[in-house]
């Protein structure tokens, strides 16, 4: 399949068809994060098999990714450094402040995050969100995830490249197809992660601009591809997990609004996948135990995260 | 014991027999993160026996225990709220920043956040962190943790309190009393919460004020307890683990120095152990697997976290 | 006058009658700063007889009377206490950031900070107005001002109280009275300080909850009264110029919409008048020349300044 | 002369020749502040024959000089955008924060910014100023100023060049030459603004690390112009002041020390005299009413500013 073969009516028929209104009740705010039952968390919990720990968060300073107008890099300052504790005694101590947008860097989108037609995800208004946060689906409704089993689809190792082209959308096809050859199924309430070396090219060009200007990703077939598997929550190295441009020409982010609004599904931005990419194809092992728990910014609309992969 | 049974001269004598400098190499910046090892972590995976999740991070929001004059609560602004993506199409979208101390709510110290006679864990000197954060020991350092087998010690419910007074000093003979009450035992890379009530106090209360001006907790007497067992880390519900005022008349949190300097052991604090130690009463099981990864703030001297228990 | 005796229609009415769109042309984005012509700056210039500099500003630091809840007090951080410039030399450095609201504490309202039925002072649509600030009337179009002919009119000291009653309205006639009492007129292009005695308040009782509930100040009549008067700008010790709640049972800023929206009059707040004011009881003048310069913050909606009259 | 005559010894004694130490008594923090009496405000208003305004300010925004790595440019956040005052009624508002260095655009040092020798001006020990900032010496001292006599000197009209070359070291010589030319005084009191043309390189370049990287400037020679002519403040268009690299080999900044530190002079940085140099090439007027008022960060070390010079 090429770019811009949908027309815009059809991402509203995607998200009709693959949508999770009302499947865990009219008041749910966990969306797809439900599939993670306590007993998937148990069987995730049994990949844990050497005791690898790879963390899968970018840096948090100030040589990230962002360009400003509209997010900016984090900006941490020491607001203490050698101070006394106290007017007496031995000891001295340093800390620090950040102002950072909670989208800077490594992170969860809330379900509150994007919407169209002013509903968001299981039909809470629009206006839910206002000028103090979201008062439904605010991030801090997912504050016990998210932490399953995770798979990685290393798209661009599969392609044997150190990242995909800006312009490659990734077809449900091909997702079966890396799969297939590393050996590994994605199965209901998995945490799916998806590398396309975009990472690998921030860290090798150092260009914010460049990595922010455009990127591979999926396309909007593979939602089905994901509603189909039940998957929980699925995340990636770029910044926005789908191909940008589009498919469409008169749609910006149509599968952030097929995913998040729809199907109440969690997306995860700027993993750093390299490690446990690298790591992955030495041992053909492509699933695990992953913790990566959002920090409860009461009424939030996304939150930093360090997602730990357990192998 | 009783408070100020100590000399001053007394703590610099503790972190001299615990310490753990060069115990794991002279350029080691982990302490005793070391000792969650890959095998301890496999084993503390076995400890999800039911996939329950509890969140132990507390609320990052204007409403938490910072009163200003060195650390404020957390202000997050929403940046974006139902903003068009484009021109065109019919995506919204919301967005949010947030400016607030690394250490405002539930965090983790970095092990270079105090230290005394010029000298940082391991022997790294003071002057490795300057205005622009830790060059040595900062809280990116510690990306890959925390992560392993955690042991709840619930000492308030122990003594049928709601809290424990402020001027209640934790002994290691307490420590032992309540896990032999509640039959688990304290091993080598151990990650500990010690529960002592005071958050339940602050939710009760609502006083920051009152939260922040003394606090139960562990006396100096721990530091033997805590290198004996090995312990990889100790967290508590209140805001310094340790007692406070000290047990010293001319020192303000020696416990700090003993355990971050001298024996390079993280310090986790304000973790919410209400719902843990509810559960863990029901059900008599102490252990669990405990995630709680730092973000990794380049040279940050402190990480907010939102630690998962999962039993 | 007593309060709530207007309908709603009636500040529309008003708004009607005393808006000044078109005045200076279709595009014109400084409403009655239009009024301060470079002749009435050069009158005003006249004013200072004695050199005596008095500087209204309120310290901005952590003790103001913000209260969160959408706006804080600015919170200012050391980045840097004696820092070395270099590697080498003598020289040592401070340094500082700060986190605020535009419009933390003494601070004038840009022409975009307000508005009904969708359109902004002089017809611009509130369209104008988006997550990157005010494309329109922000406050970077005022960058010239305010520097004029400043009046304090002193309703506190002319009624002899500590400050005025909550609930109490300014009227017209009371403004023709102070002036008249105090022997000075308001002319075309005036900057009027109206006293209340509001900052008083808050210095002796250190409430912000206090201070921020409610207010005396202007009702609407006085929309006439600056009107007919054609003054450039209007500020208060205050926290909204205007009497709060205000005089309205379905309207909580009747007089910031007539002013700003319609009238395209500057609206200046918690100005500290007073030093300025014992001054004026002492010298009988009441009169001065006024420079109070916003920051250029490009698309801003506010500004905090510290206004000098000099008598 | 050229750079790099002075050895480093040198400076210290310019400090002592020079220094004001005790000159308006032991406890004084106004520095040079001093000079500007009520009588010289008074003669300084008499320049205003035009009723000229200029603004002297830079954009306070994402796109001014600052590179990171210490000091940011502004992040201006909209808080809100069209919120509802309450629940009910017409009127809507915008609000926005700001984060950013007090030092980040056009801006007055605190005489506390920089020191040696463990000394601020007036002796005051370095210690006054800690995490919470300048206890001594804090720029909400100077919240009556600056206000006075302006005078430009515009070196780079002079010279006939855009800008002057990044090594050029503007000399006493240089002064007197141009304010002969220009047929101007430089008298006692006088808030000086030096132009090197610096401003318009930024603007037409657009590259803050060039703009950072070095500088033309003020020579160590011109500090005995300074004191000679009891100048009470000294601003430019480049963001130092004074030429960078410096004319010494081992210190970077020393004219900030002699004039700071050792005199007490104000230092004002990155003032935008464009248009006002336009102006006074056409009129020959190269004295104004100059108003730059320091917003009233208390302890803070700098201040932002938008300066106005009244003709």
């Amino acid at each position: 399949m090429t770019t811009q073969d949908h027309r815009t009516e059809d991402w509203r028929a995607l998200g009709k068809r693959f949508g999770n209104w009302g499947r865990w009740g009219a008041d749910d705010q966990l969306g797809t994060r439900n599939l993670i039952t306590a007993d998937r968390v148990k069987a995730a919990s049994a990949l844990v098999r050497r005791g690898a720990v790879f963390d899968l968060g970018i840096p948090f300073d100030e040589d990230g990714p962002q360009i400003g107008g509209g997010r900016t890099n984090p900006t941490r300052v020491m607001s203490v450094v050698g101070g006394a504790a106290a007017d007496y005694g031995a000891q001295r101590y340093n800390d620090d402040y950040v102002f950072m947008p909670l989208q800077a860097a490594t992170q969860w989108d809330a379900l509150s995050h994007v919407y169209y037609d002013d509903l968001l995800f299981n039909g809470f208004p629009s206006s839910s969100v206002d000028r103090h946060g979201a008062h439904k689906l605010g991030i801090e409704t997912q504050s016990k995830g998210i932490v399953g089993r995770g798979v990685l689809l290393d798209v661009a190792a599969h392609l044997e490249v150190d990242w995909l082209a800006a312009d490659h959308v990734i077809t449900p096809e091909q997702l079966d197809e890396v799969a297939g050859r590393q050996g590994v199924e994605v199965g209901a309430g998995d945490i799916v992660l998806i590398r396309t070396g975009w990472r690998r090219k921030f860290v090798r060009e150092g260009d914010g601009r460049a990595f922010l200007a455009e990127e591979p990703g999926i396309g909007l077939e593979c939602c089905a591809y994901l509603r189909e598997h039940d998957v929980a929550a699925v995340a990636s190295d770029n910044w926005a997990v789908e191909v940008v441009p589009s498919q469409l020409a008169d749609e910006t982010f149509p599968v952030h609004m097929v995913l998040i609004r729809d199907m109440g599904l969690l997306l995860g931005e700027m993993f750093d996948l390299e490690e446990l990419g690298a790591d992955c194809a030495r041992d053909r092992v492509y699933e695990f135990f992953l913790s990566a728990p959002v920090l409860k910014f009461t009424h939030g609309v996304g939150s930093p995260v360090n997602p730990l992969a357990i192998k």
